[in-house]
């Protein structure tokens, strides 16, 4: 192994302890980015990520305004103009922690379990942007990288990024690079690398319904209106057929035919129903029978129902009629669904389908495109090598069903490929009470980080 | 008019200020029976109806426990032997107050604004409590009742007094009476008088499903598990056919036929479409096409959502395929339908239909029989007098929505018939923000039920 490396990867060993220490920090700001109350702490953890930046001798480090939270940009470039210039994303707003009840430690206090770091973020993604940090560091304190690195790390992600693509494009030469690296992808399992070559984009909704203009009594009204919480649950259970194919009309004119060959490969990977079953503790497995668990997944696109509310929900009975109902519903797309035209395909079908008996309003929270990239690219294969050299095996390559829009951006905006990696685990609890990082994997991904890094110096 | 009918209308004429402040003074107890959190204010109540009873030399007055909220008794038995008992039936609880946000003045601060009262309980049923207890002040200050009277005022009738059947039961002889009066049911318009011969039942309960025993991330695991909002959509989407009609096998088997005359009398009630949009503020009606609205609420089972809930329901969006949904949902019954029955009918409906990717609970939360009147009884008749000399117009007779289970348990417990009768008006808000009571209606009605029990003596 060349000495520089070997020396990166001792000063990130000597130093794991402090970095623990530096990851429950970064965990015990609630950044919500979809809490209006958190604004104070959504900066707060952009100046986290902007001081560590100015501490591994970072360059034109700055806070970056948008219409929503603000994105932290930092640049090294003195590996200078021969060198290429890779772009690092990251994320440092999380998902909200409700129902806190359900957390065994509180979400913002980073607390160690045997070899687990519980809180809301440890594993997505703050574990992984101080990875990223500190492969930097280790590799800048001794002798400096290969490469030329900028960082973007946004604060909306778990929000969409609606403000993200506007920022790329507005500055386009700021991020100009060679090609870009995003860690906010997981693994399968702690011993199997992983590389995720495609991501499912996004569309996000509220459908909010009003039937009578208030309340109602069930007794003294039941029966001569057309209550909007089952009107709801009859539009949201016609919006799948029998065998769990969407309804939308045209759902499935723009989902890309996948190959042979890729589907063959996607069957090497060892996910399969038992796999799915630990994963989830559900009773059952669902979904389009003609499709492994790991293509529902990844190859394709879903709808899902992610809350609905109406009516008396505490505890006992209250014999009320709703005025109202509503209910989150978002789908996961694959290249080439677009997010508008899903927006369109969901109007359609409440125009065609939502009775007269009720007002239907239609909202949309957030959007994404999805995005596929070629496995042969030279920074793929690199990335390849570092998790062979750090696991000793080769990696598996998969498509993702988790969405990161920033990979479809780079894509559009910046004219770069981006490869997708990460070190979080399915059992991580992302988006769930009881959020944790698995600090053994966590260290094993900074290793395969600092090597990736040194590795692409001879791309 | 008789002398002392006509000295006890004037006495209740020259009190109508102090009635308001009581009434004021009631309603601003917050006695929500289903809040585990309210039980003083439960006490309160109940130690002001106690004392109001005592004030008017009822005799034998007690609150006496049950397992639940305690019932309140008195009893003036001064028109000795000889005469007549009625027994009057009351309800000192109220339905909750949220959302609190949409009313207009605190719910449990009464609020005069221009001929209306608002305030939770203000019509149902503090209002009508206070009307039976002014009436009988009204004769007792004036030379006596010429019947006796015992009154039984319980504290969970918003929960579907699960307590009420086993305290009449444990009490027969001390509520030993000739016939019973139920002043829980409310008036069409305020100048159409309203006699109630038939009440709806009710089985309340809640539904829980469970898929992944944990809330998942909607891109990791979308498309591989059953979302149990989705099943829960699904499983309420069938309890209705595309007429309208509830589809729980056996759901219709024991609904006695009603005839034709009886029909023909429910449609000289004024209530008909337009009505019931005006009240509603619903963009149109629904329900089964073949029955008229009034026979819909009247002389048909519903089934209804009361309310659900499941995953993520604040602002914005949360990108989670959630563990658990839950319904509340009821049924309003006819005779001869049996809530025990309708349990068993939605059990099967649930064995049948709920897929294997959840798993389900059923809750039971309250149940009611429901009850019909016979009309020609000479206490109906009575009242009917009584209404037509206050009103100057006969009342109308119909069948109600609503459920008061006590009238089904004195009919099989005590083995007499109830007339129910009241002075709420459509628009009274019932169960939702902003309730009211309408002062002329209420003063009318306290003359009418002074007038009521004046003639009972002669029956």
């Amino acid at each position: 192994m060349n000495d520089q490396l070997n020396d990166a990867l001792n000063y990130a060993r000597t130093k794991s302890d402090d970095i623990l220490k530096e990851l429950k920090s970064f965990v015990s700001i609630p950044s919500i980015s979809t809490d209006p109350d958190a604004a104070q702490d959504i900066h707060l953890a952009a100046e986290w990520v902007a001081y560590k930046l100015k501490s591994l001798e970072m360059e034109n480090v700055q806070i970056m305004p948008t219409p929503g939270h603000p994105v932290v940009f930092g640049e090294w470039l003195k590996a200078g103009d021969g060198a290429p210039t890779v772009l690092i994303y990251g994320h440092y707003d999380v998902q909200p922690a409700d129902p806190l009840e359900l957390w065994d430690s509180p979400p913002f206090e980073a607390t160690q379990r045997g070899d687990n770091l519980y809180g809301r973020g440890a594993s997505d993604m703050k574990g992984q942007v101080l990875i990223s940090l500190k492969a930097v560091e280790a590799l800048v304190r001794t002798g400096g990288l290969p490469i030329n690195v900028k960082f973007i790390v946004e604060g909306e992600e778990e929000i969409g990024s609606p403000n993200l693509s506007q920022f790329i494009a507005e500055h386009r030469d700021l991020l100009a690079c060679d090609f870009a690296i995003n860690p906010d992808t997981g693994m399968i399992s702690p011993d199997i690398p992983t590389i995720t070559y495609g991501l499912r984009g996004m569309a996000y909704f509220e459908i909010r319904l009003t039937g009578p203009d208030h309340d109602l009594h069930s007794g003294i009204y039941g029966g001569v209106v057309h209550n909007p919480a089952q009107v709801l649950c009859e539009l949201i259970a016609g919006m799948h057929d029998e065998t769990g194919r969407v309804t939308l009309p045209g759902f499935y004119d723009s989902v890309r035919r996948v190959s042979e060959s890729e589907r063959e490969e996607l069957a090497r990977l060892p996910m399969g129903e038992d796999f799915y079953l630990q994963q989830t503790g559900a009773p059952a497995l669902f979904g389009e029978a003609w499709y492994t668990p790991v293509e529902r997944v990844g190859i394709r696109p879903t709808l899902e129902v992610n809350g609905f509310l109406s009516g008396f929900t505490g505890p006992g009975s209250k014999t009320v009629l709703p005025s109202t109902a509503m209910a989150k519903i978002s789908m996961r797309l694959v290249p080439d669904q677009d997010p508008k035209q899903v927006e369109t395909q969901l109007e359609a079908y409440l125009e065609e389908h939502a009775p007269s008996t009720v007002i239907w309003e239609l909202i949309s929270h957030a959007e994404a495109s999805p995005s596929v990239t070629d496995r042969e690219l030279p920074q793929v294969r690199a990335l390849s090598q570092a998790l062979e050299d750090t696991w000793g095996i080769r990696p598996v390559f998969r498509r993702e069903g988790g969405t990161v829009p920033v990979v479809a951006q780079f894509q559009d905006i910046l004219g770069v490929n981006t490869v997708s990696t990460g070190f979080g685990l399915p059992d991580d609890n992302l988006h769930a009470p009881n959020e944790k990082v698995h600090l053994p994997t966590f260290y094993r991904g900074l290793e395969a980080f600092t090597r990736y890094l040194y590795i692409l110096g001879g791309v």
